[in-house]
């Protein structure tokens, strides 16, 4: 068995059963065994931001790890954007790079780089392999580090000599680490601030967005009074009926400092004091109000759920939340321009249950929440880095890790164009993935940024930028170029007609929306 | 005068014409000194590879530095695969990175990452500017170190109010140095070499691959019988009729091998000794065979032009050289199917005076020197760094580099995939761009190269990891998407009457080749 098949064969008996692959002559090797060994799942993209960027949608539904195939340093340069992504998800992600021989590095052929240099900034873990009879070892340790609680990306560099020379066969997984518990001074502190009456906070991300972590930190509210809230970006929210709702913090900087305006105490579960996107002239960084306690929790790394626990039993919680919303979905709009509002409503009566949303709406979407609030159970994946280009490929990864279920693919068509070849590889698996792009043809959220930043009354030159239009792009053709149908909706009747026949589809479907 | 206008400023008077942006909410205000500085032209772009490409492709062709604009870390990601392939043909190059706000990156807000640590490895110089007061000064440096022979990659990164606050006016472009001169001692042993009547080749790269070197080369060659070759891959040749024709060193290793397997003496000029592409197990890294002496008479950064002068000077080379191609084009072929050979003919035959060949042919364009030398004077471009997607970026910043030119872009379509919103650009430029891609539906190359690697018998899995069918790309589609006409062709007689069509047309055309 060569350096190859062992490490294969380490990924599978792993639990990483799905490798996206872009690859190329140092991964051939690799590619040969991913051919050889049965129950591996190989998916071709022909992007390697595609690749990553679906590794991270299966990654969070799945929660644990697939694998990529990537091709050296150029090959992890296409994936770095959606791996950023991944890494601010927290999400469990085994990052496999292809390297030149051990031997040929020294010459410095044309495609030699510095990949652990590239990989660095956007990795928890790097190792490059040494020899094939190590080779499954170093995948079993990528594994035990991608799924180590939080959850990160473990990139294993491969050069092709550990690939084709002899193995030794497969290594055992090494304990993977349970989340840390959580202190009960933690515990006792939040209880105290809860108990307190002031006005507090309590923001929640990663894991305990889930269903467990939203009705525990539910029951904590209704029996303090405490406010809920996400961050902006999160991996995964269980949002829609019988759930505990929660809203994010505004985008907008002035939003989230409204938002935040009167919170005495923030509670920090799993997520960080809410910072501004961007820095912008004469506004904070800091969306909390000064003289605002922070109070951590739980940190990402802790286990959530057990900590939420203990503080529900501190503050005495009642079994069952309060702010569970009534299954009140909105109506079906019926006619009319398409807009902001509209779609949320379509969304919030037409999503079906189970569905999977990735929401790469950029501007188009800030208003979603409160209209599907009442769906039916559902789960909300965002980009989690603000690296656009993630949604096509989250909803490719979502829709392998959980085939039985809707995907809803909400898309801007400003950052739709960074991976549409996403759209190929759910032709070709057959992925259920139904794509909404809105399609403003601009950059709509640049030129409300133009005037946030103070940057002045933008001329000709500087909104032709922004502009996507001139030519404006054809959405219907470029998914038909790839193998998935679509179709055109300028009104909300159109609209309506097209998503219903999307959704009884079964398979890749796209609605270009004109905005 | 902010620190934006400042930089803009300083870029135009260091001779920086034309910014490639794929800009975000940190680079506002420069995008707002672009819209306010004329003379500057800004070209939009949909996606980061896209610029980088065409800075790289403006670059080979003026001779001198376009700048991007890329959105922070994840922006430079996507730039990074076309940021290579310019580091490797020693493309002068100023690439800009917004930045947060200097105050901001403590915040660590979602898109922050190692920005400097992402550049390094495709950079020869970096530089993150710390005040609005310098930012101009570091963007003259930045020009000068772009600027410094051969050429290079300068990266400077961009804090938002290094760009907000105020600045201090434009700043002086520092010396550029010039192209080291080459030490007698070098070319005496040059000479001395190639006057022993041993068999010698002289392998060309970087400038002297342009019209004055290769026909100094020519005149040391009639003189000498030395050989003439160039590398595999090149930034530019300048080839067709009057020119002395040059052939490269061929990608399969065993043919390489062939290629150089009785040279005894190897004068380098501005080229490194050929090194395999990959290592393939039980084959050689390094070209040469054994005992081959190796003889630098000059590195890239020196006066490549001047060091070939003196030494036909020293050879006593005749004034002309003999080895100058007569001008008999092939003739146009008509009917059959479409085969890497008709295609070669196609090419000699109709290829018109002046054009530009952006060559991402990779398995089909293996053929295509022998056919074309005869066209009229043209120059080929090439990707440099074995990074696919370069072929489509390439081509549209040729095209602004030289509107007065046809710019023939010759795409397989697996690397036509990588960066395909080229093609909106050229549109939307309007951009005299005849792309031909290369329908093979598959990764052809990688066919080839997982039988040299030795990894087996490929099996289905295999085989579809390397198959683009399934569904198969309509590029017409894909094209007419982004507003590009095309046509398909799957008959030699269909390929001449749409070749000749798109030769004509003034600004984007597409071929699909179905071979």
């Amino acid at each position: 068995m060569n350096g190859a098949e062992s490490l294969v064969r380490t990924l599978l008996a792993g639990g990483v059963e799905v490798s996206f692959t872009n690859p190329g002559t140092s991964e051939m090797h690799f590619v040969a065994a991913l051919d050889k060994v049965e129950g591996m799942r190989s998916v071709l993209c022909l992007f390697e931001g595609v690749a990553t960027g679906a590794a991270d949608g299966y990654g969070r539904m799945a929660g644990k790890p697939a694998s990529t195939l990537l091709h050296l340093g150029p090959g992890l340069g296409n994936g770095i954007a959606n791996l950023h992504n991944a890494k601010r998800a927290l999400t469990p992600l085994v990052n496999i790079v292809g390297e030149h021989a051990t031997y040929h590095r020294a010459y410095d052929a044309p495609l030699t780089s510095d990949i652990e240099g590239l990989a660095r900034p956007v990795s928890g873990w790097v190792r490059t392999a040494t020899d094939a009879r190590s080779v499954a070892a170093d995948g079993a340790a990528a594994i035990a580090a991608a799924r180590t609680p939080p959850g990160q990306v473990a990139t294993l560099v491969l050069p092709a000599d550990t690939a084709w020379n002899e193995g030794n066969g497969v290594a055992p997984l090494p304990p993977v680490p349970a989340a840390r518990p959580v202190a009960d001074a933690a515990i006792d502190a939040a209880a105290r601030i809860l108990k307190r009456g002031e006005a507090t906070m309590i923001l929640l991300g990663g894991s305990a967005l889930r269903e467990e972590g939203l009705a525990l930190a539910g029951r904590i509210a209704s029996k303090t009074g405490a406010r809920l809230m996400a961050p902006t970006s999160n991996a995964r929210i269980a949002r829609g009926a019988g759930r505990v709702a929660i809203e994010r913090v505004p985008y907008p900087v002035d939003h989230a400092l409204a938002a935040l305006k009167d919170v005495q105490h923030l509670i920090l579960v799993g997520a960080r004091t809410p910072t501004a996107f961007f820095g912008y002239p004469g506004k904070p960084s800091l969306m909390t109000p000064p003289g605002c306690h922070v109070q951590t929790l739980a940190t990402p790394e802790q286990d959530l759920i057990a900590a939420l626990a203990a503080l529900a039993d501190a503050v005495q919680a009642p079994r069952n939340a309060s702010n569970v919303p009534p299954v009140e979905r909105p109506q079906v709009p019926r006619g009319g321009a398409v807009t902001p509002e509209a779609l949320a409503a379509m969304l919030g009566a037409l999503l079906p249950e189970g569905a999977i949303v990735c929401d790469e709406s950029v501007t188009t979407g800030r208003g979603f929440f409160p209209m599907t609030r009442a769906a039916p159970p559902h789960d909300w994946l965002q980009i989690t880095g603000g690296a656009i280009g993630l949604g096509m490929p989250l909803a490719t990864g979502a829709a392998v890790a959980c085939p039985e279920r809707k995907v809803v693919n909400l898309e801007a068509d400003g950052s739709g164009m960074y991976t549409l070849q996403a759209l190929w590889t759910q032709a070709r698996e057959r992925l259920d993935v139904l794509t909404l792009v809105w399609s403003n043809r601009t950059y709509a959220i640049l030129r409300h940024e133009l005037a946030q930043v103070g940057a002045g009354n933008p001329g000709r030159k500087a909104l032709d930028m922004l502009s996507l239009g001139n030519p404006e792009l054809d959405w219907v053709k470029l998914a038909g170029g790839m193998g998935v149908e679509g179709r055109r909706a300028a009104t909300m009747d159109e609209l309506v007609r097209a998503f219903r026949t999307g959704l009884e589809a079964k398979g890749p479907f796209l609605i270009e929306v004109v905005l």
